[in-house]
């Protein structure tokens, strides 16, 4: 037996909601119930649970409540509907036993003038405009909201960074600040770590390991989901980074993220390397370029990342730190003849570098569209086949190789010269003799040439000599890729970007106003801080009509 | 001053004509010289060079030897093509000072039976004969060659794993076996790592990065780069996995690669964790998921595959090794709070499962097509909009994740169903309460819950009381997704593959017949071990149109 009831345009908070659908649940011979505003998401969630009967299912529209009660027999449901204006009347009514509420942020503002945070959690539609007024009032916000339009974060983000102010979110769910969790946040001890993420849960289970570890946290940032896509940019990533740059507390940065936007990756990483403190860096399924590049260690779990973070305070592995030479963002070419090698300089420099372009493309945007004229960085693979057909492999004559390296060296926008020697039986039995005169040949003021030279002490080729014989006409040797990649990436990262934003106040401590959702408001009081519930209605009683008449009336 | 010379469908070995081409080059006023196959690969690199006579260009084929001098005159430029038939005859002929020389591989296989092994790196259109050849005379082959058709690769490796035997290849430019290096290879001391390796250089640089930080090799089995793409299906990684997991000799795996397709990839980590023995797994590229999973080390760069692997034989970090419970093959249903969570778990069975579907897919195959119906194995994050329009975060509300339990829980298929907990600020005071019950509730055979535990003993839910409810009603808890996952893949992998080909001999040592380049012939000797070079020459002087009559002629 199904009854149900429509409110049209009733606005109640989602904590009163769920509420409500217990205490119907709860009655005497109720079955189940089902109260939500009726978006499509939330029908199909009633359907599911055979909780929608076929008349509301077309008529409740997403800004009404639907209250449906399925009970054993038709009294006790309409007994239980008929207790629905009761059971609101009951409802914990937001903020426990506050006295005062103020009606809008800027009473609250007026009410706690220390509070420099707002927490934002009112439905999508209304919660740009409430973030966009408390940044009117010089506050960081922590927006919880989800469903809010990117133009919108865009517009809200680009006004933040003006004022010298962090927008959090939207959809962002965590934040720990002066060691006060704002939204869902585990309680942690303080400490040095600092934390940027754009990834709610990531930052929890990264704080809580820390914690569990015996580590502490400075502050941890949320960004939302959104912040590291390309047309975002990382806006907020990259103030955070700076703020935690900047904040003496912080001893050691942890980025955490799913996968950010290729090019925003470049920017996020660049400016991790520019703070000049470790940075654990996890971004969650993308693959990473070894395990450290200068001062940015490279994670593959959560887990790892709080360990990793939590080692790197104790002192041990954050030798390293990345020195960058500011030198002039100009060209590298890779002339490899060891394919697994090659690919591995290109995936290690695809997060720090863009303008990459390989015959060995990882990703499509770095095919190279001639494979015998370099653009940009270029990586080459000189032993794929359409180097090597009808001829011998370059680890046996370098001949190609010779050639491209003299074609290389004349172009005036390059300035680092890569190669491999991979040494051994069958490879050439001394490549040196070759590539040693061609390289003193070329030599010009400003080119550097570099080399990974893979070879044991039994070789027959005399890895030590090979070496030598390199070292001799300037060729700085390594023997590894991410030894190799280290040095790269110190010459040839972009200068810091020159910040021409306000820098980041975190201040000496936290108090906020909480718009939205009261059970953030309960836990700031249960941590001991100062905070203010603002007893937020929408506009117009949340009628889009009625809101779209007094949005023009405004603007008039 | 330019001059040619075509001499069509002539055949030289590659190693000919670079000492051709280098002897040219320095004859008196010669500036450069080019001696080439003239395919078009190769008449682009004269042309870069200023060595293309325009009617060369038009006139030379690709079976055609192209001979060009650039000298400073044209009597010097005469002079140096007519001293071509002397300076090929003073070539070196292959095979140093040996005696007699077989012309054919059964004569070479009659002259050294002991010979399991064939070289094979004779260009490539002729390659795929050579190497069926010699599986027909029943040896192990390393196929150099490169420019070998995909459909011949798949066929030969059908018949090799049929017989027994081992192809590597083709473009397999390195392996080791019983210490001796085959193509091109570092020299290395032997010990107990094994690998297996699609990728040429990737596997020198671990093995000479394994030697130089003091461990040794005992096996370095080669597959050639297509080897993991799905056509071939990794035959042969497969064939050199099983025959490292039966080499008493062998303590250590490492699988190195580009990244593998992704239904290959679980293949082969099926395999290499039924071997038993630690694998220390490098897909270079490919999103490791966490450091290690059961006896699998997901290494990120090729020189920590080799720290990893030295490690591992140390006796530190191989505890864990994986167990397979053999269980069934049924699905499992993740019903995850935290989105970031929920992607890492993704992240972490997709190396491991296939059939594996989401609402946050990584690859758009996971796709779930409809997120209210689960499918096969199926992580859902169910704080995504699409489930929280109107409503409170699961993380507070429990009662979208109690529905979805007792629908996952009525499926007969449904073996696992995995739940996260976040507790902390913000989140549902007690979220056990209302978990333990459901889940006590829909308890039957055959299913197991279990659950990822994130929090600190000072969160305000009493994170040790949580988690003793959830005991209670048997969750198997966890504190990381790292841990949940081993826990899912030792439950969930297919037992081994009944393996219905014969196992791989690698016998007690090597001795092998050379096919083609020289040089490998030569640095097989300078090993210590027993070769014979084959004087091959391509059927019918590689004229294509007489090999066709040729084959005809065999044919019929």
């Amino acid at each position: 037996m199904l009854v149900y009831q429509i409110r049209p345009g009733a606005y109640y908070d989602s904590v009163v909601l769920m509420q409500l659908q217990r205490a119907l649940a709860s009655l005497p011979n109720v079955v189940d119930a089902g109260v939500v505003m009726a978006t499509p998401a939330n029908k199909e969630i009633l359907a599911a649970n055979n909780l929608l009967p076929a008349p509301a299912e077309d008529t409740a529209k997403p800004d009404d409540l639907l209250i449906v009660i399925h009970a054993a027999d038709e009294p006790s449901a309409q007994a239980a509907l008929a207790q629905v204006d009761d059971l609101l009347r009951q409802r914990r009514s937001g903020g426990g036993d506050a006295g005062f509420r103020p009606k809008s942020l800027a009473t609250a503002a007026k009410q706690l003038p220390t509070a420099d945070w707002v927490l934002v959690s009112v439905p999508g539609r209304f919660a740009a405009g409430v973030a966009e007024e408390a940044l009117d009032l010089g506050k960081h916000v922590l927006l919880y909201s989800d469903n809010v339009p990117l133009a919108d974060e865009i517009r809200l983000k680009q006004k933040a960074r003006e004022r010298g102010l962090l927008l959090m979110g939207p959809d962002c769910g965590t934040a720990i600040i002066h060691g006060i969790g704002l939204g869902f946040a585990n309680r942690v001890q303080r400490g040095h770590i600092g934390l940027v993420g754009a990834s709610g849960t990531g930052l929890q289970a990264i704080t809580a390991a820390i914690h569990n570890l015996g580590g502490g946290v400075s502050h941890a940032i949320g960004t939302g989901g959104r912040d590291l896509k390309a047309e975002v940019g990382g806006i907020t990533a990259l103030q955070a980074l700076q703020a935690l740059a900047n904040d003496p507390a912080t001893q050691t940065i942890v980025l955490v993220s799913k996968p950010p936007s290729a090019e925003v990756a470049v920017r996020l990483l660049a400016a991790a390397w520019h703070t000049g403190k470790p940075v654990v860096v996890q971004f969650i399924g993308y693959p990473p370029p070894g395990r450290r590049v200068g001062n940015l260690h490279f994670a593959t779990s959560l887990q790892e990342a709080a360990e990793t973070a939590v080692e790197l305070g104790q002192g041990t592995g954050d030798e390293g730190r990345g020195t960058n030479d500011q030198g002039q963002m100009t060209n590298l070419r890779a002339l490899f003849s060891g394919g697994t090698l090659a690919y591995e300089l290109l995936l290690c420099l695809q997060p720090f570098l863009t303008n990459l372009h390989s015959n060995i493309p990882i990703q499509p945007s770095q095919k190279l569209a001639d494979v015998w004229r370099s653009v940009g960085h270029t990586v080459l693979d000189l032993g794929e086949d359409e180097f090597t057909q009808g001829r011998l492999h370059p680890m046996m004559d370098n001949d190609l190789r010779l050639r491209r390296l003299r074609q290389e060296a004349a172009d005036p926008t390059v300035s680092l010269i890569l190669l491999d020697v991979v040494l051994g039986e069958g490879a050439h039995p001394d490549p040196a003799s070759e590539l040693a005169p061609a390289i003193a040949q070329v030599a010009r003021d400003g080119l550097q040439v570099a080399a990974v030279v893979i070879g044991t002490e039994q070789d027959p080729q005399d890895t030590a000599a090979q070496i030598a014989q390199l070292e001799a006409v300037g060729v700085r040797v390594f023997r590894t890729v991410n030894q190799l990649v280290e040095w790269v990436v110190a010459r040839l990262l972009p200068p810091p970007v020159a910040q021409d934003w306000p820098a980041i106040q975190l201040g000496q401590s936290l108090s906020a106003l909480n718009v939205g959702v009261a059970s953030f408001y309960e836990s700031l009081q249960a941590q001991g801080t100062t905070a203010v519930q603002v007893d937020w209605r929408p506009p117009a009683g949340g009628n889009e009509k009625l809101m779209a008449i007094l949005a023009k009336m405004k603007g008039g």
